[in-house]
């Protein structure tokens, strides 16, 4: 039996607009910059919130690919000390 | 300047409700007995859906806490070999 994909999203909300206006670019330019193969991600940002949205064909891809994007967001607030 | 909190929820829909539930009683367990201090997480299935809600003082209780709760989730699915 072929494995059905995982589908999902992550939504963070940051204290202000700006905050999540800062981490999001930050973050766009890692997104833009890898080929994923075995996940596909949208990356958005609504307000003061980014959204995450995933489908992934197996659960380490899974994984991998949700880790990558939270260790982004981590450093891009880190750098902005926020 | 106090930092504000940072809230959020990840989503993740399972291919059927039967495989949604037993990797959420997997991981309920391990949700029901870590204290968390740093962050507040609450641990809902919803359908075919397991929805984690959080609150995080700090980004790196962010981060460590919603790394965990994907490390189970991912080796829950490993040993259903889902």
């Amino acid at each position: 039996m072929p494995k059905a994909p995982i589908k999902g999203i992550i939504e963070i909300e940051f204290p202000n607009e700006e905050i999540a206006k800062v981490v999001y670019e930050s973050v766009l330019l890692e997104h833009e910059s890898v080929p994923y193969r075995r996940s596909r991600i949208k990356f958005e940002r609504e307000g003061n919130k980014i959204k995450i949205k995933f489908i992934a064909k197996d659960n380490s891809a899974l994984r991998g690919t949700l880790n990558s994007y939270l260790r982004w967001i981590k450093i891009a607030m880190d750098v902005s000390d926020l």
